[in-house]
């Protein structure tokens, strides 16, 4: 099986990699191709084009956002163009519902195959093939990539035959994660303005009821107040709540949660925090609190 | 060491009938005597009035509210005018913050000692003797009963030597219990409306980053839509909020996500659903996005 | 007829020279006495204790909040000890409706009368005799009292038989306008990162659709960033917003942008702006979209 | 001058058929071809095409949304096609700021005039030449224009050079008229929870702080509970709050009040009021109430 992979960054990386050392014969693309060479090392084949990368039975992208993905996919010489019949398009990539549902219609057409897997897991857990893989797609194409999912998660969740319920999943989620970062902020900032100490609150936390890397993780960079370098920047996280919104507004389901994290992180970026870990939004309630200073 | 405990509801009762099978020389005291019965034959003595309840070393109380606290502790024939010098008064209800502080300072001037110890853990935790105390109140007074905590709970997470920062710690934990509660409401309201199943969608969930009874027993609930009998009553939580964000008002720090459940809170109750599950809350943002009828 | 009049703050002292000035026989009290002076200028006996001033058909208070009413009405030697069977209690302080409920009953008791009469307008109005008066109580008492409430304002609107009923009208009206001092705040943060002018948008406002005082006057404060000092001060607007969540959580009724405002006063407070005129509210978006350093 | 106006709707039949009155040479254009027979009737000609109604020196628009806007600028065979070099676009559209943005650029690489003219006013108004304009472009375009502007409106504002200024602050003017809307709606609901008469305490607001017909008008309709005919759809309203939104984003300013209003009108959307006019928005604090069932 001939495997290719689109997108390189602290994700995909790790995701490609991966592919890689389990012996698949695998070519990898990149918009900047100095990311290429650790993978190349490992044995993976460049490609310079994504015409290149897809002459492969399974093609997987992994891109930042909609805009990344839609020219790779659907712009000229793109994936629409040069997968064969046949072929599958793995789409990883955190992007709207909206394009995903545009995208199994499109590949429907050219007799492609479409599976949504969108992850769950931040990029050493992508490095590890510990990740969570929400899949979505016509069961006979995912009992085919079954093999590779498995090497890139430690679990799949197949979630529908349409591929774009994983990404409606799969933003949900982000929501829930982000509902967490805020509700910690604004704990945290309460019992501190208390006189309680927040490392020490935050242990209790972790050691009874929230005992999950969830809220250990995310709990520690709040109560360290140590947002950098971000795993998954906030500007990313700005949009997944965009997109979280988006998929509501189609769906006529209010989210008041959702909006209050849409104005955290307009907020977060309105004072220049685009490139800090998403969970800066749990240092907000401190500085509205005058705990620290915004 | 004689004890006495005040207060046998569902939490109370449980945690009464801990001390009694360690072999503690217990009295009980109830307002309504119906409750009293399995305690008195499991070993406990029936005390009629507070007065008696308050011949011991260490007294318990665990009501439902300031007012009910407030009456027993502070009221005519109360607590304060009959614990002796010396003897402990350990207040385990979730109360406020301001009245945690007036016990405090009441009872020391009666050199009669204070600690708040509030639980985490529902009534099932309780008769098991796995709560999570959260104590606050002068260390030695801690040390003598810690061997009374060690029977009630699985740990004690000890605060401050200020008592009403335990209830601070207390309250901003049922705050983030009741975000989870909502937080999952919103999410399952939006897959499910997306056309996935909001079981197998709590599954995938619980079964990846969301492992812990918390999102588990209250998804359960939201995701069967069953909410009765209450293990923890809607109008208790409206209660909680309420405390949260007194707390948060006299220390000035906003809470947008305690405001959100405020409001849910007094909707569910608007229609009628005090005697609920708390967790009927997260039932509100699909009638909000018109999956079931309000 | 004899007049008394308790809280001689910049409110009252406006009110009470206006009775003064129509040749009613006055007796005045405030709780710190070098704001007498100006009164007994225009005529008024000054009265040391409450005592004094209850001996009269009609004693109007005019006091900051709940806790200063309730010394003055229900504290020893206070309004209730001292005024005659018969004589009128008329509450024009913004109170919460539980307290005038509570008066209400109290006075009813004593054969006294009692009616809340709550006002809009900002000092000069009170001055000038422009207030809008909102009175509720037994009609033939609002008859008895009309000629003095003619007087401080320039119209009366009536609405109940029950004092709290104005209070409760009162608490909603300063909730609609501190709406407006968000909504504009919002509005105006929004164009101006936008690029436009904001005193040129207001005037487009306020020459349109928005033509009259409330958003011209809360408009260009807001437009000019100035807010000292204060007409009426940010934490007398906290309090207003804690007593209208405090009705409706009473009566069960959700309201959404009530706990935003309430979050946004806690926010100004957090940062030292308890002495700022409310409307200072109303800079709070554009320091979030940092459009101005917080 | 020959003038040529595109969209028939209930808002451009008016506006059209005051250019008509005026005495100017009209060509008129609509989707739906039956509502071009009153403007006939009152002297325009009826085009067939867009390519017809072009053939001017000022063409307006006056469109549902972004869609039927982009479809009838942008689209083939549309307004871009055919305009001449010098001949002016004026977009009376609500529609996004990005959208009004690509418009101002694609017209000025063909040398052609784009004038951005939103307006303020209901269908009325629209009839009656008492809207008032908000005008963004060139001043010499505008000034040429504004013989055209002044049969619509009772006045124009001239915002900026840059046409989708004129559309930012249209949206926010529509922002601002959705808080009166919700505002009136929890205020009205508190009130009447409380025991007073809805009728009579909007009598009371509108006849002293709130003495304008926007309270006036939205208020009776609240207060009514009367939302039909729709004078301004809410599912249009809920257009013009993703379009606040959208411009709030992008310019990174957090609105929490415009985030409320979004979530209102999906429920009211989610429960089947797209039709109803958009202060049906201020009977959902009624409804969380449980002042009247959903």
């Amino acid at each position: 099986m001939k495997t290719g992979f689109i997108g390189l960054g602290k994700m995909g990386a790790g995701m490609a990699s991966r592919l890689c050392q389990a012996g698949y014969d695998l070519s990898v693309y990149n918009r900047s191709a100095e990311r290429l060479q650790p993978l190349i090392a490992q044995g993976a084949k460049a490609a310079t084009t994504i015409a290149e990368v897809c002459d492969a039975d399974v093609v997987f992208t992994m891109l930042a956002n909609d805009t990344a993905l839609s020219e790779v996919a659907l712009g000229p010489s793109g994936i629409l163009e040069h997968l064969k019949p046949g072929a599958i398009h793995v789409s990883c990539s955190t992007v709207s519902v909206a394009l995903s549902a545009q995208l199994a219609h499109a590949h429907a057409e050219k007799q492609q195959g479409f599976i949504a897997a969108p992850v769950f897991g931040r990029p050493d857990a992508a490095a590890a093939g510990k990740l969570f893989m929400v899949a979505s797609g016509k069961p006979e194409l995912i009992t085919k990539i079954q093999p590779l999912l498995d090497i890139l998660g430690q679990r799949t969740f197949i979630v529908s035959d349409d591929p774009e319920k994983a990404n409606l999943v799969k933003l949900s989620g982000n929501f829930l994660i982000a509902t967490v970062i805020e509700s910690l902020g604004e704990a945290m900032a309460l019992v501190e303005k208390g006189g309680v100490d927040r490392h020490q609150y935050l242990d209790l936390l972790t050691s009874s009821l929230f005992n999950i890397p969830l809220y250990k993780n995310y709990g520690a960079m709040i109560a360290d107040r140590h947002f950098e370098p971000a795993g998954f920047a906030a500007h990313l996280g700005q949009k997944d709540m965009r997109l979280v919104l988006a998929a509501a507004e189609e769906l006529k389901v209010p989210l008041p949660f959702a909006s209050i994290l849409r104005d955290r992180f307009l907020k977060l970026m309105a004072h220049g925090g685009d490139h800090l870990d998403w969970s800066a939004v749990g240092s907000l309630a401190a500085k509205d609190a005058g705990i620290i200073s915004s």
